[in-house]
């Protein structure tokens, strides 16, 4: 029953170049060819298009569900930050003052026929780089006593700043994320705070977006600026350099001390507040792109795909239409019968009036998780051309329509847990663990210093003593400690770096 | 069963001043008490806080649900505009230019221990007051032909718009919307578009706001810079003035031109796009409050209410505690497991540890539509004390739980239904059609010169022959012409403000 078809050509490196000619110019082919987003003609700024949203879309509304879950209440807060806003914290303005878009008038005037900036602003204003600040002015004054406590806040925004060697999705001049604020009454909430958000970004980023991570601390000079603890997950693109996922912060009181955001405690003491901050923004987009494309273009993993199914008509005249398209409708309302994940299945009939082949082509370069060619001979036949986005070289399967249906739920179950376990196999095969000494590093880092799909660059965790001093060891091949992950052993051991003692492992790679 | 208790306090005028006192001010206390938002102190800008933002949040779900049900796509543009992009369409920019934020640096430098604006940008950029300039220019790349036709697309964003006076959530410099942008061959299918976004925002308006309005095509003299028709959907205030609560706009071929928007015709003709464009915004909170909110607080419809049912558990020591929680933990789940308006009711308990008294008058005050007091008595008795907030007049019933879990949903669309006909009840009681002459206009408008709540102002719905010269005559009570509504009788009759023949029927109000 299930016959491939041996005539279509089932890959055909749709993506030029692939991804081992030239990975960075394959990523953005990619982004093309699926229609996700591009950059606008504004510099640095990108285009987040209907295809690439929709994913988001869907990572936002999952996410809100367990931000709410946990207690958090979504607020908005306002884009401008005034400088002296963002001069309190020392080390939080050193963080950001490099790159940040800063608005200084208030009106245009045409002069000569030109327009030009005019009405300029006693105090300058601050396009948000991130929130800290201005939030947490205002919870200084919200926050009163111990029963307002813990204050949880969380908001949906577009963000600011200024990149200098932008690149889409992963870094542009504005992006959007969700930023997580909150205050406690003690270290302990905290940190329990800290953790859980940085756990929840976790599992969303492994079981919705598929992307395997190693979740860890961030050693002290990668910390955000103003925080005392910084914990990340780092996941493994394709050609094995890591991608910081999503990161929560526990802010200790340095935010309170320098806005002044204090309560009376249950002693009836006045105190200053914990505070902690995380996110996670459309560079999960890139990250999306990086881990699940292949030389065809994008595979979208079907719990964030905006489309699951989509089914193509297949027909040469306006009899052959008519009927294809009532049995495509009555395929699509029984797949949108179907539930996946909770949700009804999303399925969509593309009726454009283009070649099969396009059509075809055109969702593979999208990614779409199951596509389903029908023609006049799958009418009579009852049956579906089916094919799964994943594995694309298996070909063709034709299946007869209320099996398909039936099964159509599984199928998306498949492709949700094989992307997921492709890309774990990659990121386990791509880290290495056996490297003790400076020379072997450097050996294995020198490989592949063109950054190349090919090398075997990818992530080194060994020994570290966490010296200052030999940061300066990894500059040369721009290799950075991307996190302590949580899993130790603790063993004794030899830095891999100086050749001291050291206890602690750490993550090495090279990063986006 | 049912019997409302003699001794609560029924209403208490919790806003001070009340509406007659002072309206401009009642509404500013009634937004703070509620706790939807607060001005920030960044100048013009405000914070939405989570009461607030709840709402939006649900006003966004319920509008989007019916963008994508129209064959709408989300997507985002960039926040910051090129200021050459703007120079392009001359009436755009003149209506716009006077009140944006203008970004002029990239970089803040530490300058004698105080940081200054550095990197100055060779072109400034705008940051978005709409984005017909930017999304339009994405669009002329990306249509080719007929067949990329009709293009329709939305995108939720904030926009800035720098005001003079501003006033918390209707005139801010910051605020929140969706702007719906579509391009189409024909002028027939974009007018067909502009109305049915239209239409689509009085039935949103009307059924989930609560709030009744007027629709009906601006007169020319309002109409959006550079449109070529725009329509309004006009809501009442309770002071009598008209709120626009939602804009939809035939642009013709105005941004076509100035841009280049071109497409192969079917005939094979390069021709210009016809494009739309349509928006409601945060806007919309300021209007629910002011068209449902009473002398105690806020009423939230329970459609966009965060939460639909509160239930506030009351007790004196931690016996009492325990058992209270445990009842009104089953009185929630039962009450979650109802569904009202296809979706699960929003309920929850407030278990904070202040006083019964207070704990009632702040959800009175933040208009929860059902509030549940529960006490060791109600227990005993297996009952709850209900309070209605659209008639706090009517008191407290004690009902069985079980009786009121199945009532639940009802009693909620029965709130919803009340606060809708309430608010048209005095639509219509405010509406004068009996005006016919410029002295009766004069004598009406100068009768409520003060603006307060108690006197007779509202609309005035008159013929009037749209000659710009009786525009003049309006200015002395800045009165404008709010648009002409849809149902037109069409009849000759005569000018109420020139005495020219005139067959059109306008309204006429002093507006927000």
């Amino acid at each position: 029953m299930n016959t491939p078809s041996p005539k279509a050509p089932v890959v055909k490196h749709a993506i030029s170049p692939t991804r081992s000619e030239n990975y960075a110019q394959w990523y953005q082919q990619v982004v093309k060819a699926a229609d996700m987003a591009e950059m606008s003609g504004v510099r640095g700024c990108m285009i987040i298009k209907p295809w690439g949203y929709g994913a988001w879309e869907l990572m936002q509304r999952n996410l809100d569900a367990r931000f709410k879950e946990t207690g958090h209440d979504n607020c908005y807060f306002p884009l401008f930050i005034p400088l002296s806003y963002f001069q309190k914290e020392a080390d939080h303005v050193e963080g950001f003052a490099k790159e940040m878009a800063v608005v200084t008038h208030h009106r245009l005037t045409m002069k000569d026929g030109k327009l030009v900036p005019d009405g300029e602003l006693e105090e300058p204003l601050v396009v948000r780089p991130t929130s800290e600040t201005v939030i947490g002015e205002a919870m200084s004054t919200w926050i009163k006593s111990y029963r307002d406590l813990p204050l949880l806040l969380n908001q949906w925004a577009n963000v600011v700043r200024w990149e200098m060697r932008p690149r889409i999705l992963l870094r542009t001049a504005e992006f959007l994320w969700q930023e997580g604020h909150t205050a406690h009454e003690t270290f302990e909430d905290a940190m329990a705070e800290t953790r859980r958000m940085h756990e929840i970004y976790r599992q969303f980023v492994e079981n919705i977006v598929a992307v395997p991570v190693i979740a860890g601390e961030k050693p002290s000079h990668e910390r955000f600026p103003g925080a005392v603890n910084s914990y990340s997950i780092e996941a493994m693109m394709q050609d094995g350099r890591a991608l910081q996922a999503g990161t929560s912060h526990y802010l200790g009181q340095n935010f309170a001390k320098s806005i002044g955001i204090q309560f009376q405690s249950r002693e009836g003491n006045l105190e200053y507040v914990h505070t902690t901050s995380w996110g996670v923004s459309t560079r999960l987009l890139g990250a999306l792109v990086m881990t699940h494309a292949d030389d065809d273009g994008m595979r979208m993993p079907p719990r964030i795909a905006p489309q699951q199914i989509i089914i193509a008509p297949i027909f040469r005249n306006d009899t052959d239409r008519q009927v294809v398209l009532a049995y495509c409708e009555e395929l699509r309302a029984g797949l949108a019968a179907q539930s996946y994940a909770g949700e009804p299945v999303r399925v969509r009939i593309d009726k454009r009036d283009i070649s099969g082949a396009d059509k075809r082509w055109e969702w593979i370069k999208k990614g779409v998780p199951l596509l389903l060619e029908v023609g006049p001979r799958d009418v009579e036949g009852g049956k579906v051309c089916v094919t799964r986005r994943d594995q694309l070289t298996a070909g063709k399967r034709f299946i007869q329509r209320e099996e398909f249906i039936a099964s159509a739920a599984g199928e998306l179950a498949a492709i949700q847990k094989n992307l997921f376990d492709e890309a774990l196999a990659f990121q386990k095969e791509r880290t290495v663990t056996t490297i003790k000494t400076k020379a072997d590093f450097d050996a294995y880092f020198a490989k592949d210093a063109d950054n190349s799909f090919a090398g075997g660059q990818g992530f080194v965790r060994a020994k570290w003593s966490g010296d200052p001093a030999s940061l300066a060891l990894l500059d040369q091949y721009a290799v950075t400690v991307r996190c302590l992950p949580f899993d130790q052993d603790n063993q004794p051991g030899v830095c891999v770096l100086t050749g001291q003692p050291a206890t602690q492992d750490a993550l090495f790679a090279r990063a986006y």
